[in-house]
């Protein structure tokens, strides 16, 4: 995968969570500001976490003063176009599983990178992808939904997994398209088929 | 502005932010300890986040351990002065708007001293003015009121983008004087009539 | 004490937190993802919140991969052993008791490792043993359980204070053991008697 092509994803990973965050805000009836700091948590919350349990600090983005503009632009944008988004949900369940793949896959390698356990990347893939979720739930006084609805952390457990036994055996660069393109792909086939994990009451 | 007032101002801030989280925290019927816990998370929470993003650890409270007694005191004093504090309404507005703008202030400072480019700096101040009462809210499992009440963190915004045009052309100190003002001032105009952020719903 | 029968009671205090936090997600009819995430944030969440705030990072749980791992274990079988489990409720609050003791030690120490006050080590004592409940009860949605109900934090921040003062006379690891004791029986007889703090409305 180039540089490029990375690039290119994860921007658009941004775009998607930052519009679903600014959406979900929307559906709380809050204010401009409040959409916009929605929007951000959601789009960096995890990657947030992600970089102060590992301590790699000043956060990432605020090493990179282009992605909360990027941030900012898009649910400016999103405020103003909402009506003409809300008709593309096919589209945007398509990019919000590409992003799920791509930020799961870069929390690994930050793992990595850091010299932690197998495990520990995996728990920082999943924190990766979808913690900003959990954020955006927790502001918005909702019940985080990923500990309900349709598989979606398992998604990034699976792909974490898979990940460390397939670079065993091929190139680094074939497994992390196969890993985003399995965490996307079962994210996919879980809304499709509305797949869920077992629930349990005590 | 000497050091002085500084530490006069920040010091009023903390005790007016502990005050208003103790009573937000009274209204729920919390025991004495859970009113203080909402006491130092109010006035503390914000500069707590910016610190664990900037990783600038132990936090800046736990260097200082005189603001830990203060806001105790403050909070202590307050569950049996309540009475008496309820009526204070005005002044109380007054003062937690003085805190929002010095503890933005704060907070851009920060940004700026660890190097931080000016739009990551007034977020950084933002956060150190609005996060306290956000992480109140959440604990209190209310929807955080800054994303649907009068302005508020709009303020610090506002503030922020001044202050980094300001010093290019006139003295910091002075500088910092007329944005705490204004951030302030905003805040003040805005509560007394009732100005919000425009609303969206989605 | 011995580094073993230390070793021995974190390693029950994480089963039994776990566990704990394992059956408040059963509560809300959580998925088998969400209750093994619960059960962590419950047993390692006041650590990590520790350990963010004095920058010990990577956190001490991605340190000892063993216990994350001891967590999935224990939260699996929590799952399927539910039935039974419930029947346990003493023998579940007492551990729990020592569990709270045995933390609250732990974050005193680490506070007095990092150089930090008595003051803020006490405080730091009080997150390690009560905030994993905290982030616990915000991801349920609930009001914090601490805030509210018998006394529990209390207890930390009475034992916190005790054993700086016993280290002036007596033996530091006697301290230790009398300081975990009393944590302990505090929450213990709060339980027994329903003790709580006095209650404060505005």
């Amino acid at each position: 995968m180039t540089q490029n092509i990375s690039y290119f994803i994860e921007v658009l990973g941004i775009i998607v969570f930052t519009i679903s965050g600014a959406f979900s805000a929307m559906q709380k009836r809050f204010d401009a500001f409040g959409v916009l700091i929605i929007g951000f948590v959601t789009a960096l919350g995890g990657g947030t976490i992600r970089d102060v349990l590992i301590g790699f600090t000043p956060v990432t983005w605020m090493r990179t003063p282009d992605i909360p503009i990027l941030i900012f632009v898009t649910g400016i944008i999103t405020l103003f176009i909402k009506n003409y988004i809300k008709n593309l949900k096919t589209t945007f369940v398509f990019f919000d599983a590409v992003g799920l793949g791509l930020f799961t896959m870069i929390g690994i390698q930050k793992g990595v990178v850091t010299g932690l356990d197998p495990g520990i990347c995996i728990i920082l893939g999943t924190i990766t992808g979808s913690f900003g979720g959990v954020l955006r739930d927790i502001l918005l006084n909702n019940i985080p939904q990923i500990f309900r609805k349709e598989i979606y952390a398992t998604a990034c457990i699976v792909g974490g997994v898979i990940y460390f036994l397939l670079i065993q055996v091929i190139d680094k660069d074939l497994s992390r398209v196969i890993t985003i393109s399995l965490v996307c792909g079962i994210r996919l086939v879980a809304v499709k088929y509305n797949l869920s994990m077992p629930k349990f009451y005590a």
